[in-house]
């Protein structure tokens, strides 16, 4: 199965104590894009501007990326910059450029309207619920947010929740939207808005799985270096998704080893800038890591 | 097989947002020699003054706890009082009184001395110098201990990690023990001093276990009501100890169930003031929230 991603693409600046990089390949399309790669075909909905380098598309298609829907516009891409101290859980962000991401306003393809697996990654939400009301037969939608939404549009992102069926978000977000800060009493509170699952994201503590039967919980496959932490809950998403698409059904089981597959994916973007750690990633790569991953965290 | 805790029992007074207690049964020794009793069979060593009422040391025999260790002096105990914000991972000290803690120097009866399981709980690395000098034959030598220590007695306190076999303690004073931000860089650095294992405790969120050879996370098991966190580290390592000191063998399969036990163990005490919980807990109550996390954890 093919899946759908809508989100940004972006050129990044962006600091850590680590190094720094210049108009680097970013954005939550992007990142999610070529995780679900390594699992999924996929289909990249987007915008960018005459500014976005050539060998970034070849990159995506080097990974057999459907860049069709990829909007080239006259006009500058949307830039973002931000900084990390040692405490890398959090971006400050320094500076946002929308630029053409302003005019955005995504009609999909006839195919791309049939599409079963879709990913809306963090974006504005009313192009997110404008994408929504063009697809037809999907059978599962995952969204993704940022804080800035809820706190700009929450009733459009809670009209976005209600027709998703997984939710994703990270644990700040979670109690920010809910106003609950325990996380078990948060997760209820956003299922009752909707969405089949909702999946929190805890950073370096890894993220939690809740739905009305079950929950499920890793922690982060930790790492000696991370250098930058930028894409890590896009890329998550990405892999969860790719892997579930790819599934013939979408079981408990299938479910707990789509966020284990996930964290993999979002471990190994973090050990370098942008998404250079993923252009040299394999599948072989995957697998070690998550047979390793399985050995430290399961009992009997 | 049998294990020797020794540590403090303590008069605490605690206050969180959810309520507060008074002279309530706390201390190292207490909370991990209650919580191995549902796995082992427990000698306690302590001190405690005139004060000390009956019925804690009748509740530590209703456990089937041996308190001929346990020397009851004129004077008062040890008291602790502390309180916690809705932010429940760690504790205001409001007061300390060591009262006949600051006298304790325990001498090991004879059959003590042979004990195969020792558990050294948090108490004055001095101490538990003491203990691991009167040690014969000893199999397995669990130490635990606090930031106080590693700030007044770290040369002491290092001695003591040289000659234990695991050694347990949370994340922030991994980071200040060993001057290393990163979780996997401070074990390495533990490791280097001598025990075989290092037990990196992360609160809510769960804890690590490391050895020259393999690594292990669990998350911690997740609660919608948290009542007083108190004691919930000296819970998991009586349980963690408990597990193991009733295996034939301790092997990396024995040491996981050991973590994931010791981590229901302390889920429960978590529950109620001081170790109200565990009065009322049974074996049955821990097979069931066993596989419960072993669900919430494990993925294939």
């Amino acid at each position: 199965m093919s899946i759908l991603v809508v989100g940004t693409v972006a050129l990044d600046t962006i600091q850590t104590p680590f190094g720094r990089v210049r108009n680097a390949l970013g954005g939550s399309a992007a990142y999610s894009a070529v995780s679900a790669s390594f699992f999924s075909k996929v289909k990249l909905v987007s915008i960018a501007g005459k500014d976005f380098p050539q060998q970034f598309i070849s990159f995506f298609q080097s990974r057999d990326i459907d860049t069709k829907g990829l909007q080239i516009k006259k006009g500058r891409t949307f830039r973002w910059s931000g900084s990390y101290t040692y405490e890398l859980n959090s971006a400050q962000t320094l500076k946002t450029e929308l630029n053409l991401l302003s005019h955005f306003n995504p009609t999909l393809a006839g195919d791309y309207q049939n599409e079963k697996f879709v990913f809306l990654a963090n974006i504005n939400p009313r192009i997110q619920l404008e994408v929504l009301k063009q697809l037809k037969g999907t059978r599962l939608v995952v969204s993704d947010t940022m804080n800035y939404w809820i706190e700009h549009e929450k009733e459009t992102l809670k009209r976005v929740i209600k027709r998703s069926d997984i939710f994703i978000l990270n644990d700040s977000e979670a109690r920010e939207l809910t106003c609950e800060s325990n996380l078990i009493k948060a997760a209820r509170a956003l299922l009752a808005l909707g969405p089949r699952l909702v999946i929190v994201k805890k950073g370096e503590y890894g993220c939690s799985l809740f739905s009305r039967t079950f929950s499920f919980y890793v922690p982060a496959y930790l790492l000696e270096n991370v250098l930058d932490p930028t894409g890590a809950g896009d890329t998550f998403a990405g892999g969860f998704l790719g892997y579930l698409a790819a599934r013939p059904k979408i079981t408990e089981s299938a479910l707990k080893k789509a966020v284990a597959l996930g964290t993999i994916m979002s471990s190994y973007v973090v050990e370098d800038f942008s998404l250079e750690r993923l252009r040299k990633l394999n599948k072989r790569d995957i697998r070690v890591r998550f047979k390793d991953f399985q050995r430290m965290t399961n009992f009997k």
